[in-house]
């Protein structure tokens, strides 16, 4: 079907504008901190940067972590680069033999391509309703050179159990595995059943696109105990992009410097989101799991293609398709929009539907 | 030594303050224009912008460049991550016989790794006074996947003959090769003998960190006149860093607004700087050529380690070891700072030499 080479995320990635209702990309729609922009005004800096990133910001992070100080942070272009740079390390200094790397599945759409371009090999866990299920995990794990962790993850909404990760966390560690934990969604978690991946052997990666709305900024960063590997990765970014922009590292300082309540009040509308999207596809019948965190569903639908496109064409509405998650026989839907938006979306979704 | 180890481009980038002199990183110390920040104050954007860049800001640039379109660029997180993307994508594209890639030696020290992070093996041409040799070129052009030219160079100096430059875009196109153009530094030139190398096989790399003083924002790009290569390296920018960061962008756009008189006035200092610091390290008896464009000097001197590590810790002047660009007998300095701190640094440097 042509529709099949014609979609891709790069097809809907900063569309808008117009009637469209955008389920697509997964960004937060409510500002940023009104901290991070009071910044702008008076703001002349313009020379590089240290390549690690600002002392204030990583000093601001440690800050926020046990045990963790500046030393062990690196300021990326977004949790994407930080990940990649941490991908693109582990594929130039793991052993021959050792070149997978173990995620579930589905997963977010970048960790496959991702992976390959580090000249890794992607290897899948698939999930049992969305969670991890530990036994095919151990048994795939052994030969691994590391394993991604997403929980919250994009695109399930599913919140790993603690005892999951406790375990995922103990297997990796006792095999010398590096466990890369995305943790965009760290602050975006409406379960009390979770655990925050820890170690030596733990690289974490995260971000102010979701926690703070910052996603056009790109500034993600990534924090290790294992200070070989922290550096290594400043040796990379030194010749693949130097330092992560300035301005935008100035501004993510300002946000830290936000009330608790800014993070609070997100998530009660986070919540109350979430409460809509998910009554609402299930009274159209869809089936799908009820999110546990992040901004994501993702429901079972009969031809996925044309799903979207028809969406996309005639009623003006983005969605993802699963197939570029791991997850072809579902869609993608991000409820990262106003609850007006989102009830409209679903009349015209259950439009389509009743015409089909 | 120890210094051999000690000593990186890592150790002195974003390093400044006290009553350090630097001649080190290669960033100018005249600000942007007033332009770039007058965008600041109202703005007010978070989403994720185009991967590829702002339309807006894409449209501009194709306005300067002959025959070309918005679609043909992608905005980057400097001309570094260009460059990365660029070597990335022809790494995983190119013949497996085929994984040379050219460049002259001295040369800008990011390339030799950055070609081997993406899978790919550096060959070298070894100037002669800085000057590229054409018969040495054409003999090792042959079995190589690209060619890297940057003229002016960082860090002779250089200015390629418009000879030796259409020689080479002919060379490269009738085999079929990728020439990637770091140009940088092309606003940057005292001379008039020079060409801009163009074609379908031209991958031109250029930033605002240079002409617009704008290092520390990270906003280069790339551009091409071959559509699937242009493609490529947006696919691979959705999944390892996304959008540039969306203001940098809207401060580049403002950048380009500035009246032609901001680079022709740049244009006049760089002149003066250039001529006092040639005719300093002359008459301190160094041997060094004359810059022809961007910002560099590269003098011999006897004992290059101990030359970088004792002005840094006992006369706090900041240069760069000549091995990290290919030219293990000299050293290279930057004189992108006024007039008065050159003078002070060749003191120094003065004193330091009287004193061996």
């Amino acid at each position: 079907m042509q529709v099949r080479e014609a979609l891709s995320p790069a097809t809907f990635i900063g569309v808008r504008g117009g009637d469209i209702i955008s389920f697509g990309s997964g960004q937060p729609d409510l500002p940023p901190p009104p901290e991070a922009y009071r910044v702008l005004g008076d703001y002349r800096e313009f020379k590089y940067g240290l390549i690690q990133g600002t002392a204030d910001l990583r000093e601001a992070l440690a800050d926020r972590y046990p045990d963790a100080t500046a030393d062990s942070f690196v300021i990326t272009n977004g949790a994407s680069e930080a990940l990649d740079l941490a991908l693109r390390l582990i594929g130039r200094t793991c052993a021959a033999g050792r070149r997978r790397v173990l995620m579930a599945r589905p997963y977010y759409y970048s960790y496959p391509p991702m992976v390959e371009y580090a000249g890794l090999e992607p290897v899948y866990t698939d999930t049992v309703d969305g969670r991890i299920d530990l036994a095919d995990f151990a048994a795939k794990v052994n030969d691994c050179a590391a394993v991604i962790v997403n929980s919250p993850a994009n695109p399930t909404g599913r919140v790993q159990p603690a005892e999951t990760l406790q375990r995922i966390e103990e297997l990796t560690r006792d095999l010398g595995i590096y466990l890369l934990s995305d943790a965009v969604y760290k602050d975006l978690v409406y379960v009390s059943d979770t655990h925050t991946l820890a170690g030596p052997h733990v690289i974490t990666i995260d971000s102010f696109s979701k926690t703070y709305a910052m996603c056009g900024y790109r500034i993600g960063y990534l924090w290790s105990e294992d200070a070989r590997f922290v550096q290594g990765i400043v040796e990379m970014k030194t010749h693949t992009s130097m330092n992560t922009g300035i301005l935008g590292q100035r501004m993510a300082l300002a946000a830290l410097g936000a009330p608790a309540s800014y993070i609070e009040d997100q998530l009660v509308i986070w919540r109350q989101r979430r409460d809509l999207i998910y009554a609402g596809l299930s009274d159209l019948g869809l089936d799908l799991w009820k999110p546990e965190g992040a901004f994501y569903v993702l429901p079972k639908v009969e031809d996925p293609y044309r799903f979207v496109s028809d969406l996309f064409e005639r009623h003006q509405v983005i969605t993802y398709l699963g197939e570029w998650f791991g997850a072809p026989d579902r869609v993608r839907l991000s409820y990262a929009l106003d609850s007006d938006k989102i009830e409209a979306g679903l009349e015209r979704i259950g439009s389509y539907l009743a015409r089909r």
